[in-house]
């Protein structure tokens, strides 16, 4: 009974790529993880173990350091990508389509005095800049995002008026502490709108809403905030968000007789709800 | 400017949950972690804040127990799932269509002087069995799998006759270490043959075929073990890999003073190949 | 033959707590997790299964809960820990000993337009606050710290002058990234001066020294650190750190063709060196 | 205000190292990942940013590698780690004292049609052997263990009887689920004893004990396992032990209109009970 592949791709994940740029004392600094994937037309390496139009995924690994290397200045992560997936649809003709994906981990350099220092940084653990490149000989397609943004708010959140059937016993509230790590993605109409002030636009958007937002579900903020980046930033086609419900149960203090001050809570990370949601301009 | 919704999903992540099955003295066990999510006609609930199509996240973790309940005897996953899912589309009107990921945990009965306690595990941590479901009120897709089997074979696998340009550096080999960490999906034609017999057949299927195959990359090998278990079992209707290349990298120990046996080698995680491939019938 | 129990300990890990303190519209916000060990004379527990003198470690969870209700502010993790301490010491006669560590993760408040929101935050991940204390009814021992600071500076790090034996292939450098996480322990002579101040003082003390140090070696940076912190602050009778060396090894780009600009580099965690020491007055 | 160094070590971590051994077509294989730790007279690296008694880590790594390869069996990871303590001290004059710490990851042959496979193998994840190597000119002690063994029993375990106070409202059970991840390490009276066989036979000793006793706490089955231990093998003069109880909380499904038959339960990591207890020969 013969069989087929329908589909396939092949590459290196976790290439870890520091950049130093230097102009003058000041130097900048980036670290970025990328995985590259190529897709094409290689039914013969997997069916006869003939590897003449297998790029090594070793030489991926360093084709990204050599990319990296030819230009001096800290680069966008879209523009680094983009670079990278065309050398490859360029360079290898069974190739018919190129995925990069790179996350980039923010540093805030270090304060001495007042003065930013000129060569020390602290690590942002926690939130990421990403970036999402599909790109074929036809067309290109080019997503940003952000995740592990941790955010809380402690009032201002309710979640009331929901089905009730035989298995539901949650209490309604109209007053609990909203927490989630947002993961965002979205959609440039151009590549070219793809920088860092726009990423920090959009960002500051999320926050602005999330901090803001009179909210009856993490639904109804999600959607907020999908407007308030639609409406703020016209370059921005789709925006998608997946944003976890990262429980604070309340803890019933009066079981220790203690007045109940709504104050004591027990985050948890097992269960949590899970809420995510595409928009886009109508 | 109006936005408007594309897609949405809300539900519950990592719900817990282990079950004992007891006939007379002996207990059977089973440790699963279960993902529900719901989409449908929600747009209320993002734009207007208005609960009242909203089934709580914590309802669904309550009804993943309360079935559960309902049967004495240990479940295949897939069962248990197509059960869960369906009671949601059942119960909720509003509700279109239902995922539901299970990741089921091993565990190896004890044995006491040859023979198997009647209550007491060991766990099998790393390898993990999954089903995802997926239905809607007109069809029911099922995949199963295997996740995290670390396999190993130190020698009858080669890397030569890949193509070179200017970044490859990789030396060719005629015998090397080959590791992976085989993360296989499969779907089965009719959701009624999911049963552990049949994951066990294709999970030996996998080994055996990994074992003595002659491999000249890891594509290789994951067509072969797609070929050998899409010939071995009708039931299966397709099956897609998702292979870590977890190298082993020779240390030179000639560096060293010592003669080379080819014995002593660095794993590493970071970087790695990942190869992917999707196989069906002709 | 008979057996003895020569030390034990039990109690409780990964308790999470948070606390929310509300005055007026501006909102507090704490989150910690709290471990809880009670040692004393057990051996009725261990050696006959009698639980009369065993307080469950869900008791001791419950106090945690209802200690943190008991004080309407965001209290010293320290202070916290001491009243934690000093209760199961208090009220459970066949306990000796009593160890609390807590780990606090920290939250920026979020910035709108220039104005701190009065309920909303980001939360700081990786860096944590910590404190660990040991009482007995005799005397108490009070540890505070911070871990998971990943600093990095991009000059003035060298590493030569070092034993060549004939495993030695490593090159001398005088201009390398260096690159740690910094994890710091220090012991205040009065447990009072625990406060949030010197915490912040002691930390930015670490932070100045690496960054203006000219560095020889991790080590060196290390010692100065603690010299640092020890000149700096009375308070503080003895520090340790624990500081690994996250390697940025230099990628040799002119094996592709570039032009070497000491730019690009790869990360590494594994493996990694590791540096510790503790230093105090003379 | 002079200040002194009163302890340091520097060393390499998560050094990992693959051996495979060949026997014809038999091949051995051996995964470990060492830790190595160097204590000695290091005033000068640190005060002076003199590196002249400064063995780089990197060099270590080398060591381990070099050493490694002296041998053409599988070697014990007790004697491994012997032989790369005294070459540091033999090696390095200002040396006083080596620690070496090696954890080995276990692997199982394949079997094919129930004969052994000559070079495949699944890795063993989850369980692990270790030993801790503490070596100065004077004195060698030698630590063996294993760690993350997870056992869970259904039944012969209860937990009551227990000190009631205002906090406490854990119900009283003569029937719970018991599940631990067993992590226990003990010292030979003579390290030459450190065999697998010794080693495998300790295992099956803790699981049996695990297995068969009427547990009335983690202390008391605690305490079981080290009797039977130290009663079984002569060789071994000390043992402890680290048992999270890993909590699985019966659900009530009878809110749910389902009848109780103690079947359903939600395992949980966090928060979790601790309980850690040393013994040896009276």
């Amino acid at each position: 009974m013969p069989v087929k592949l329908i589909k396939n791709n092949y590459g290196k994940s976790r290439v870890r790529l520091m950049k130093v740029s230097r102009e003058g004392d000041r130097h900048e600094l980036q670290n970025i993880t990328v995985k590259i994937a190529l897709e094409g037309d290689f039914d013969d390496i997997h069916f006869k173990g003939d590897n003449s139009k297998c790029l090594p995924t070793d030489t991926m690994k360093n084709t990204a350091y050599a990319l990296a290397a030819q230009t001096d200045e800290i680069e966008e992560i879209e523009s680094f990508g983009m670079r990278l997936a065309r050398h490859f649809l360029n360079e290898n003709e069974p190739v018919v389509c190129v995925s990069i994906d790179i996350v980039e981990h923010g540093y805030t350099r270090m304060m001495m005095d007042g003065t930013p220092h000129p060569h020390s940084f602290t690590k942002n653990e926690g939130e990421k800049r990403t970036t999402s490149i599909v790109m074929t000989r036809d067309e290109t397609s080019v997503e940003s995002g952000l995740e592990d943004l941790t955010v809380i708010k402690t009032t201002q959140s309710a979640f009331a008026g929901f089905v009730k059937d035989k298995y539901t016993f949650l209490p309604e509230t109209d007053d609990r502490i909203f927490c989630t790590s947002v993961k965002a993605i979205w959609r440039y109409n151009d590549p070219q709108d793809a920088t860092k002030e726009l990423w920090t636009g959009v960002r500051q958007t999320i926050l602005d809403t999330f901090a803001t937002h009179d909210s009856m579900s993490v639904q109804h903020t999600l959607c907020a905030m999908g407007e308030a980046v639609l409406n703020s930033f016209p370059a921005v086609g789709e925006i998608s968000f997946s944003l976890p419900n990262i429980h604070c149960i309340p803890v019933d203090v009066t079981r220790f007789g203690e007045e109940d001050k709504k104050a004591i809570f027990m985050p948890t990370d097992e269960p949590h709800g899970l809420i995510e949601g595409r928009m886009t301009r109508s």
